[in-house]
């Protein structure tokens, strides 16, 4: 459950930080036929079955300490290599494991004893049609190369994870992620129109399209997005893009009181949409100050980022009224700017928020949301479960759509101190499910919270759940012990 | 397949202008069994099965020609009472029609011979909290029902279909409908945040919540709407709205040749994304003159009615814009107006469109999309099939997210002409399929397509939707008819 330190989260590999696990080299009968079918149906190249090279294979982000050893990773290069991968895997009942950058926070991706890890990471392509507006793009390109290619057209792809110069765009539907423009914007499903998805019996089938109504048949491209890979492979994805953001003003403000801070949040929600609304603790301001040292408030108990993007005299009555917002909530010090690098620098220390606080130890990385009127009673709640379990727990948040991203930092010698942070791990998820709020908001379940999914969705939802995962993958192959708390598949 | 006319589609019952049909008096022992339980169980007056008063249930504005007898009509007050009908209907295995409003388009809600339609146009009420600027809704609220709500909090709910004073909620998610202003603000599903639905086998369970990232399991939410009453019976939307709208601007523009509208429309695309951008053709135009009389060109071949809802100085540069864009693609009349009356007339003969080319005789009311660059081609196509079947086909459309509504004209006492619209109206969805279109933009299959899903979906994507289905409903239960080609259920 420990996330690794995110300086080595480059796309794949970060093999000297990754626990230490005894390499499996012995291959039984079957998994050699099913390197020797995978060696000699793939391109050359595409097959690695090399222990020392699969191994960057075996982790994501959240550095699951339960990863198996694959029997082989595929790295694809196409729709086809894909559909060739599953064929040879669902007819020897071997199960798959798709992976694009491996960032992802949930372990999502932690490959499985015996599977066949299929990276997606060499998929990269990207078509903008300015005159539909929208991109079709491979699942390996990153969420950044996503952007760059829509503004070189004047346009905007909006989801923003705070990962977005090393998260996939693959991944970022199979988890349907979030990030910090979302409050406006909406989250990457809103985003979607249309996939390739190689399904579990290796047929591939287009859904949707560069269309923005479409209402014939069910809404199958919708179902696949956030599936976490249990339902099928992405391999081709159809974006909707906006017109170019305009230059946002951004707005700063530091609290005596974290209730000062949440019920800003709410008085402005109340009134306003603004473009970004990011909370930030005392923890979090301490440990982002330590390492970039931008003069932030140390004594400040929580501190607010908030954009405005609307046009002109709009923004400046928008950030106006913010202002006067943050005074009435008891604000010591409130700065606008209308300078994009100087706004752009308060984002930024928003966004180092993770590795910052990374820094003061391994990190269980919650991902939990609320009705916006209860984000006050997250906060205190999670204070409380520090305070009892004698931990520390930094706490950061997309505060304007209540998601939030408590930090507990541990130390990973310490295993009292370790047993303590894993109970408050659940306790935090426990406390949102009480508020009314979910488990995860943008990070997906993976494997790291399969264990709070029937509590926050109950036994018939959960049953639902798996109803679709047999409909659609009744062998249980693909991405086998994500999401759902039972195994289908056992090596 | 005949509409009726628009101007008795209150919310059910246009029983002096529905096709006669025999009515089914003797009911057999299981049907008498389940009509003596409905009203056992249910409220006093809920159910209804006295011929003359169920009769009004029969169709939709489709007056699908198919339609059944039902053995009763219950109108349902609660979650509970969908359950106890479901659960009624599930254990006789009796099929359940559920309906709304009754303004459906395609037939989705036709009653099947022998079946329980089940009418939520009772369960109305509309709870609206502004600190998490969503709306809890039942299903038979009408979408200005909850429009109305919204704006009293300051607020805005945007899906617009032309028919939202007597169209509802329940049946805009059921099919996901669209209208004027998704060409920037989305569709349906991009504003449903959480469901309440009753499954097949009685149970209710609730998808989502007021919170606007979610990412803990299967996109449930999402799979069920758009399904056509299918695959559960919606009873609680949790709708997410959005800050007022801005008054807009309205543009209007007449043109001598068509090419000249489309291209208009592609080039703003390009550029910007207005608020609105619908198109008229000529039979449209005079259709619309004929009706109110507001002095529009009767010689022009094509109108565009554009709305820049943009603040201030943006709205008007915006729609300098278009009005260069315009001229430059030979439009012979080019107005803007900022008074949102003279504005709101324009957009009035758009909505009044198809009831005005109603009164030239019965339609076959088609609603196929293509991606904006075919929409030239699309108008083209449709003049053609027109020529070859002698036939009057207006085009009305959401030009700017491509999605069109060509209307067959027909005289219902004329059988050739009536065999010629039927065979225009599959070359209509043939020629949308051939240019990378759709069968249906936001009306949903209902009965009326179902017999071209197969070819615009593939047999793969077909498969698909019926693993779904049958997974959810095994017994075939909820609406059979609807959407798929085979039953699954026969009387």
């Amino acid at each position: 459950m420990h996330s690794s330190s995110i300086h080595d989260a480059s796309i794949i590999g970060w093999a000297g930080t990754s626990p230490s696990h005894e390499l499996e080299t012995t291959v039984t009968q079957t998994a050699q036929s099913v390197i020797d079918d995978l060696t000699s149906t793939l391109p050359q190249g595409c097959v690695i079955t090399d222990p020392v090279s699969t191994h960057a294979y075996r982790w994501d982000r959240a550095l699951d300490p339960d990863a198996g050893v694959p029997l082989a990773v595929v790295r694809a290069t196409s729709t086809e290599d894909v559909q060739a991968v599953i064929r040879i895997a669902a007819a020897a009942k071997v199960p798959v494991v798709p992976r694009g950058a491996g960032s992802g926070l949930s372990g999502g991706s932690s490959a499985v004893e015996g599977a066949i890890v299929l990276s997606l990471d060499r998929m990269r392509e990207i078509r903008v049609d300015p005159s539909t507006r929208t991109a079709v793009v491979q699942p390996g390109a990153f969420n950044a190369e996503v952007k760059k290619a829509a503004a070189e057209n004047g346009l905007w792809y909006p989801p923003d994870p705070s990962s977005y110069e090393f998260c996939s765009i693959g991944g970022n539907v199979a988890t349907n992620a979030g990030g910090l423009c979302c409050v406006k914007y909406g989250v990457t499903t809103d985003y979607v129109l249309g996939l390739t998805v190689v399904l579990a019996d290796g047929r591939a089938v287009t859904l949707g399209g560069p269309r923005l109504k479409d209402v014939a048949g069910l809404s199958l491209t919708k179902l696949f997005i956030g599936s976490e890979g249990t339902l099928g492979v992405i391999t081709e994805i159809t974006l909707r893009l906006i017109p170019a953001q305009l230059p946002p003003t951004t707005l700063v403000a530091t609290f005596p009181a974290l209730a000062g801070a949440t019920q800003t949040v709410l008085d402005i929600s109340r009134e306003m949409r603004p473009s970004m609304l990011e909370f930030m603790d005392k923890v979090t301001i301490n440990a982002v100050e330590d390492d970039i040292r931008m003069g932030l408030d140390r004594d400040a108990e929580a501190m607010l980022v908030i954009q405005s993007d609307e046009p002109g005299e709009h923004a400046r009555a928008q950030i106006a009224r913010i202002e006067a917002i943050c005074a009435a909530n008891g604000a010591t010090e409130v700065y606008a700017t209308d300078d994009p690098d100087e706004g752009e620098a308060f984002v930024h220390a928003r966004r180092v928020a993770i590795p910052a606080v990374e820094k003061r130890g391994s990190l269980l990385l919650e991902d939990v949301g609320v009705p916006l009127p209860r984000l006050g009673d997250l906060v205190d709640g999670i204070a409380g479960i520090a305070e009892r379990r004698d931990l520390t727990i930094a706490v950061l948040a997309h505060a304007g759509d209540g998601n939030t991203h408590p930090l507990i930092v541990l130390d990973p010698t310490d295993p009292d101190q370790q047993a303590r942070a894993e109970i408050a791990y659940g306790e935090v998820m426990d406390l949102a499910i009480a508020l009314g709020g979910t488990i995860t908001g943008e990070h997906g379940v993976g494997r790291l919270k399969k264990r709070w999914l029937p509590d926050y969705l109950g036994a018939d939802v959960m049953e639902l759940n798996h109803r679709i995962k047999a409909a659609l993958d009744p062998d249980g192959l693909l991405n086998p012990g994500a999401v759902y708390a039972d195994d289908m598949w056992r090596p």
